[in-house]
């Protein structure tokens, strides 16, 4: 809803400009501009792509390497039935409205919301209130839609509308189709009666073999399902130590029925996922909780929200575990790693919160949710999610396919208890069920203590059980006393076996760095007294651990005795792998530093005359724009300083000397 | 064909033992194996996924940091019209033959290599001599093939049969059929006659945006067109310079009909590719290629080839490129360049040879292609394809697009000549070709001179024009004279504009992995006198550069007072981002570092008793099982300076303590 927001110097934050700046600096593109476009999906230019490239060696060595993860690739092609399983194929859908006249498709919920927002925002107008809605983007407003009259609502009418707009999520296809015949929601361009709301499914289609007919798998809309199917083999790699942790980073893909907002609600996307598996009886405890538990984080609880409201707390991650605010220790954990790497990335820290998901919004099987929202133009946005996702996808898997994605831990004591037991009757299960015998088998080892007792009761009474068999044939089996019995023993355990659970921090690169990028965005005044008028510059305060392109060299002029210096300066900084560019336009030193501001490069070398004479260069810092001079050894050394973060700029001030001179426009 | 190869100590390679170790210990598995796996689909483990990503890091600053390239990330779904354009739709397809009776499919030249392969080894056989064939993969060995008799060939047959397989590239699906005919081939397991082999488009088709009722875009085959369709923005972003070159690292798609041969033919691969353009007239000259002309080349020519031969031949790429054995500077310094990309990361040079592609196996528009192929245990396999696509791709899609995908270039001095031109009235193209003008104007702008000055002539003749404009109708366009004049004028062009031509090397990086990872497997006989019996020990001689992990840490045993030292080492190698893992399992030290042995850990630290005395560790070396002892921070210091190749093992070796002690096993 919100989307007033300011830039790290308090300046009014232009959305348009920015986009315009990111647009002509080919930071990104629509994808396939010259064929028209296709909606949904873009390009990243050389300073988009080298500012991701850093972002996952970020990524990496934050949480992969400093937290000994086990990162694996997984493929994007996935066969079916393992979404049929996850319930991505019966679930993964949003709800669309055709206008009939028109061919129209609408997310049917951006929809209403849109809908009931306008009439809203007409109804304050008409009471000489302001309201703030979301700002539509350039596709949108490219579209004509019919006007809003601006009408004073009933307050009963307005209140309704608040009540429904917050509980959106909560609706299913009926139940959209119920608003928007109360509301009369109609074709926002034709006026017409919508079709009723049908779900499409996210996933993109495919084909795989030369043999399919019709389309036989998806193209993942997670990396998750890829970790768990080999946990069993990763757990193997751990050498059976819990807990441990999975990750990967790849591509994803979700159909969305209506791309929008740029680079936020696209349909290919690179995200980096982890799956941290824990033993759910060991209370979720974190043997490095207690290095983070004084940090302070904004929280947004599930109770505050309930209560209508949007007010943050900042508390520790120690008293907010304590306090049973957050979850778990291992839960809490990951949320301090997970606020250190923004922060380290260059997020502003008044624009993060954490926002703890309300009962409703949760898969039903996760047990806690805390998304990791950033604040800009568009409002606040989930960004990273950090999920508890409970056992349930280990669980589901392994009921299916019967493969043990379980733990085995060897008991210090053994434990004796009574158990019901079923025994099948294998000779005669495989004859009868075949192909589904594995499946039957996998369902009767996933029944309950409790419900075991009751069948043991139903097979002694009818001479038969059923028990539920999701996927096959209708759902229900059968098993008659010739090939099932059921007793209560005593059970010795030696060996405790469980399905972990999992902790799931997963983050949407693309959404990170839009926001980066809204939130590092200033505009300096030009003061040059030269200048006729004084005009706005643009800069990118990208930190230099993962700008793009590190260092700008500039040659006062093209000036023959100049190359050699910037040949041994490119050298000497490719051997450092500092990132580095040489401009020798004609255009002035000012203009080129500035359009390099634009790009976020946090320094400059200029080689002028007295390099020539002395072979002293200047190193100049993006943000302050000031300069010192030194040999260009001295420079090197403390770029790569200033790069891998072991030296503030600061710092170098202070121990290097000051250039003054001007910067020529 | 070949298969016999060696390690790196001159033992007889075992492509068993390698995949079982690979296997094992977590390089690679069958996706969803646990759903019974996906034929051509592999998800790789933990020590895979690092050193795929050291690979992309190394080529990053080999390739995009030091030759300043463009680095873009553009998207995997692409609209059908893109591959229209560039010819994939028609001709990006493999020939499949249908078995009717068991419904087998079999890619045609597969099928027909292997049967013809397999009778001409049993007339070897039934001639008392041995051939080498092609070792059938596990897959393959699963599939009951029909025995073929030991039975001697007419001499005449058998010279058919070699003639056919080395031309089998150039067969389509008539002439495959004749094959098929002419020496009876059946279907393998069934023996019945086989379906007339059809096309099989092989890239992945999928349903783009919630209205697609037909497929209407595919998963992209390679990422080059994606780098071409922005070359205009990329030409800006250059500031108009021209030469340079832009790169992209993703996964592609390919739908292969048999996937066979393990990581070498799958149907999703990480690739990264260059797309390097020049201009056509500049004689393609490499500023830089004086720094490598002196570089030696294992080169196999086309020549050599036709003459049916293998030999390669050494050669410096100067000499080359003055003998024209390579066409042309650009080409010859990428050549080089991927050899020492190849070369640091471990492949083994006596493996690696460059041979150039035989006119009928380039596409049509390509001027020169060579191959990187390394030597295997499949035999000589392309692993990076370094091509000239000549104007080809960027002239298709600015004609179909009519977007500007040239260079253009002031000239210094103008130039006069006389041209002929050909003005259209737009007022009447308009309304008669409606949404395919702008199709039929790129057409006209596309003719040549000498076809406009023939059709000046037609068009004086017979009043109208014929032109060909492929995709539009029938595929031919007339045009009147109302609508089209043709003149011969005197031009003055002050600049010059011009399709750059493009050099592109690509590289599939699975292939390239699978191939160092043989080239860097050897055993190590365990000469330990306290073994019973020796046993071989597996080694993977992985570079330091790109081991999944850089340093494993082994305390001596349980006892708590190494745990501190574990603790304060571990921090200070993360501290320096050097990947490392502790084993604190209870095997003895011996088994622990073989273990690591055979995950290409190239160091390995000993915490041990005299460690808490005098603080000091053990530093042991992989291939050389040498050790040295020295304080944590010499040794920690030793390792960066190793990891990132500043120093050798013997520099390191000669200034630090050697320490003696047995690895106790």
């Amino acid at each position: 809803m919100a989307s007033a927001t300011t830039t790290k110097t308090g300046q009014p934050f232009d959305r348009e400009v920015l986009d315009s700046l990111l647009k002509r600096t080919g930071f990104y593109m629509p994808s396939f501009e010259i064929y028209g476009g296709e909606k949904g999906l873009f390009d990243y230019g050389p300073p988009l792509t080298a500012l991701q490239s850093n972002f996952v060696d970020l990524w990496r060595k934050h949480f992969v390497l400093r937290e000994k993860m086990l990162e694996v690739d997984t493929t994007i092609i996935t066969p079916e039935p393992v979404f049929i399983t996850s319930g991505h194929v019966a679930k993964f859908a949003d709800f669309m409205s055709k206008d009939p006249k028109t061919g129209e498709i609408f997310r049917t919920d951006h929809l209403i919301k849109q809908v009931l927002g306008a009439r809203l925002k007409a109804d304050q107008d008409a009471r000489g209130q302001t309201i703030e809605v979301e700002k539509p983007d350039e596709a949108q407003k490219k579209k004509k839609i019919k006007d809003v009259k601006i009408e004073k609502l009933d307050d009963a009418v307005a209140q309704e509308y608040h009540e429904t707009l917050a509980k959106l999520d909560n609706y299913d296809g009926d139940g959209f189709n119920e608003l928007i015949k109360k509301f009369e929601i109609k074709g926002p361009t034709s006026g017409v009666d919508l079709d009723p709301p049908k779900p499409f499914n996210l996933m993109f289609q495919t084909y795989i073999g030369p043999s399919a007919d019709k389309p036989n798998g998806y193209l993942r809309p997670e990396t998750a399902q890829g970790q768990f199917l080999n946990f069993q083999k990763l757990l193997e790699f751990n050498k059976q130590k819990m807990p441990f942790a999975s990750a990967s980073i790849g591509k994803s893909f979700r159909n969305e029925i209506s791309p929008r907002q740029g680079l936020l609600r696209v349909r290919e996307f690179l995200m980096a996922e982890i799956e941290h598996y824990v033993d759910p009886e060991s209370g979720k405890k974190h043997d490095k909780f207690d290095d983070v538990k004084d940090v302070e984080l904004t929280l947004l609880n599930r109770h505050t929200q309930l209560a209508g409201s949007e007010k943050t707390e900042v508390m520790t991650i120690g008293d907010a575990v304590a306090k049973k605010v957050v979850d778990n220790e291992t839960l809490g954990y990951f949320i301090v790693r997970i606020q250190d790497f923004l922060l380290k990335l260059g997020i502003d820290k008044t624009k993060l919160r954490f926002r703890q998901h309300m009962a409703n919004e949760m898969a039903h099987y996760a047990a806690d949710c805390w998304d990791a929202e950033l604040y800009g133009s568009y409002g606040w946005i989930e960004c990273v999610g950090c999920a508890d996702r409970s056992a349930y996808d280990l669980t589901v898997h392994m009921r299916k396919t019967g493969a043990p994605l379980v733990v085995r831990e060897n008991l210090s004591e053994p434990k004796k208890f009574q158990e019901y037991q079923i025994d099948l009757n294998k000779k005669k299960l495989g004859p009868k069920f075949r192909k589904d015998a594995k499946a039957v088998e996998a369902a009767v080892e996933g029944l309950s203590q409790d419900l075991r007792e009751k069948l043991s009761l139903e097979l002694k009474d009818s001479g038969k059980i059923t028990i539920d068999t999701p996927g096959l044939g209708s759902g229900k089996t059968e098993l008659d006393k010739d090939l099932v019995t059921i007793e209560q023993r005593e059970v010795i355990q030696h060996v405790r076996e469980y399905t972990p659970n999992v902790i799931e921090p997963s983050f949407g690169i693309g959404r990170i760095l839009y926001h980066l990028l809204e939130h590092v965005f200033w505009t300096r005044q030009n003061t040059d007294p030269k200048d006729a008028e004084p005009s706005a510059r643009n800069v990118l305060s990208l930190p230099p651990l993962i700008a793009p392109i590190k260092v700008l060299l500039v040659p006062l002029s093209s000036h023959p005795d100049f190359k050699p210096f910037l040949r041994s300066l490119t050298t000497m900084l490719d051997e450092l792998d500092i990132t580095n560019s040489i401009d020798d336009s004609s255009a002035s030193i000012g203009k080129r530093y500035s359009r390099n501001d634009e790009l976020g490069t946090p320094f400059g070398i200029t080689v002028d005359f007295q390099t020539v004479k002395d072979k002293t260069i200047t190193l100049r810092e993006r943000d302050s724009t000031k300069q010192v001079r030194a040999s260009q050894e001295d420079i090197c050394q403390a770029i790569e300083a200033l790069v891998k973060g072991r030296e503030t700029w600061g710092k170098v001030q202070s121990r290097l000397p000051e250039f003054t001179s001007q910067e020529v426009d």
